[in-house]
């Protein structure tokens, strides 16, 4: 397969001082086509390294983008390095600098002298106009290959590459991508529940990822889309307890839907998450709809103030007390399910129990259920996060 | 000066399944010693492509550092990717094979087959150990150079990092870098205030960033050690009601910080922030200390079970309705302080205010601060972040 080759421009990408989502999010958007990425690069702002790599990539690629480094500022150098990777001369386009000119007395300014690198390019090159910005694109057609630069800022580049891709003409193929999301089982156990399926997959031409984040683990399945789909209903039904969802669903859009549906209020209260949990449900629009509130009962007064018995406060890292939690939170703001979580987060042991010992508990109507968990030693904020999605996981699975 | 090269393994990392972070902060941890890095690179799980990248990157570098890739799944290729390309053989470690199993064994758990092949290492390459999971690093020192494998989560690979860097005997340079965090001040207004700092800074060869985050500003300083300290020095002076941390500090470690030297206690009461001030307070290890415990009162139910006036009730966007949150906070859980959150976090408008409006307040033994902010148009969450910040910015400017 044709390669396609994608470059980040700038040392603040390098860094991480600007997370770079750019170059994947340009890699994604080429999943439809036939052309393999191999590697994603970030390049410092430096005429001679970024000339190098541009050069190295453009000799192997049917396609490369590149990202950035095209303002007004002295280390915007991404034109500079094009030309010298490709053998052509800069010349200022009198027409672009026109525009650009406009572009700044649209907005009531005189255009810096800095703007005026904006309007140069390569012979080979047209430009690609961007009516957000001062920065238009390139777009350069040499012996059968594309090459395309592209301002830095989404809000500027999506655009022009959405008009642009389909106007590449680029192969295409038959691809799909699903993702499986589990709940309760570990990344090991997950793949012996589903090793055998891998050469039938693989003569097929699937690849089969496992990815464990906090929310569970992710099954992602790519290749040809009627493939795709054979083998993501196998391994749903090999594990039909533990997939939760599928793509960009997550738990607490899921909750929110599934209570909707119900009818039916929520409350909360936290202990080692505390807040983690109202902040996650909180994050997806319309949570006003299900959620009532909740309380983050921090400290033994807290919770008997909300309503936890006094013969709890002493062990409040157990199963009462994660169930008194659910049943007080439920009780006091006259919900249909009460949700509670409490723990050790770490970094040091509580009550003799180990940092991630974790109960949660879902009170509704027809009484409580209570979950525990061993989760492996990991940071303060890893077993918060998974003490989040144990607690929604409850209202799911 | 030599080269440093940084490669994240995996297909995720490529896509942005999985954003990749590790890099950057690879890349920075190497900040003050004299090896360059000109680009990272993201490769995809395929033991052809990566074992090219390895090669090309091992060939010109000083150090090589890999990160990712060290699973137990099939599409783990790290290990032999790394083999390929330095033309050496993998073979089983029985000692590090024991120390996996034992892993396993402390949970309770039997190892599961996959994870055998985590043991394997080859003869140049030393494990290092991972106490936070089951995959073992790798370092290599060969001709002069050194090689280094780590596990791809952040929580295992960092002690690892931290411990093995300074023994790498990578030559230093006179460098320092630090960052001065301000809370109520726009960037270009900043940058108005000490632009006339510049050009000496920059003859001294320091470089200035700026760069907007939800907790505010922040000023890099890079350079000379002696020089960065007399510029942020005179930075300080030009920003001294806005500068409120440095570093690695946060806003709710310094507001735990302050609690406890006034020996005075924190509650809190949350409408569009829905938990996530809780959630930031109760990061930092040791909140319980000084945090009793919070409400989210996400409907107006809720506010007037914890304490809302009913007058209130129908325009809980206003400086009133802060006020009393903050004040029914304090109160309710008997704290030194009440905090408290309302507004509009999108993303539709609330009670005729548009999306932006946030009002924090801060009930005290003296009495209660409101503060209004109209934040530009944004996305739900980054609302909700500055909100945090906001709110925790009373206890601290």
């Amino acid at each position: 397969m044709e390669r396609a080759e994608i470059i980040g421009v700038g040392t603040e990408l390098l860094y991480g001082e600007t997370l770079d989502t750019n170059t994947a999010e340009i890699a994604k958007s080429l999943k439809p086509y036939a052309l393999k990425v191999e590697r994603t690069l970030r390049v410092l702002d430096e005429l001679g390294p970024l000339a190098r790599e541009v050069g190295e990539a453009w000799a192997r690629a049917r396609l490369l983008v590149l990202s950035g480094g095209l303002g007004p500022t002295p280390d915007d150098l991404t034109r500079e390095a094009v030309a010298m990777a490709l053998g052509e001369e800069l010349f200022l386009d009198e027409e672009m600098l026109e525009e650009i000119e406009a572009f700044f007395q649209s907005r009531g300014r005189r255009m810096p002298e800095a703007n005026r690198k904006q309007a140069f390019r390569i012979p080979s090159a047209r430009f690609l106009k961007n009516p957000r910005g001062t920065a238009p694109g390139w777009w350069v057609r040499r012996e059968g290959k594309d090459l395309v630069l592209l301002p830095g800022p989404p809000a500027e580049w999506r655009p022009i590459w959405a008009e642009l891709l389909p106007a590449l003409g680029l192969p295409l193929r038959d691809y799909k991508e699903r993702v499986l999301k589990t709940w309760g089982i570990g990344e090991s156990d997950l793949v012996e529940r589903i090793a055998d399926l891998f050469p039938e997959a693989s003569r097929e031409g699937l690849e089969v990822g496992t990815y464990a984040k906090a929310s569970g683990v992710e099954v992602v399945l790519r290749g040809p889309a009627d493939a795709v789909d054979r083998l993501a209903d196998r391994v749903k039904r090999r594990l039909l307890k533990e997939v939760w969802g599928e793509g960009g669903e997550t738990m607490a859009a899921l909750v929110q839907r599934r209570l909707l549906l119900e009818e039916a209020t929520l409350a909360t209260m936290e202990s080692l998450t505390g807040g983690l949990l109202a902040a996650e449900i909180t994050k997806v629009p319309g949570a006003s709809k299900v959620y009532l509130g909740g309380v983050v009962s921090y400290t033994p007064g807290a919770k008997a103030r909300f309503g936890v018995p006094e013969a709890l406060l002493d062990r409040t890292v157990s199963e009462e007390a994660a169930r008194a939690m659910a049943e007080a939170a439920r009780r006091s703001l006259g919900a249909t399910y009460g949700l509670s979580t409490t723990g050790v987060a770490g970094p040091d042991p509580l009550e003799g129990q180990p940092v991630g010992t974790v109960y949660v508990a879902l009170a509704g109507p027809g009484g409580v259920e209570v979950r525990r968990y061993r989760f492996p030693p990991s940071s303060r904020e890893v077993i918060r996060l998974r003490s989040v999605y144990a607690a929604l996981a409850l209202l799911l699975t």
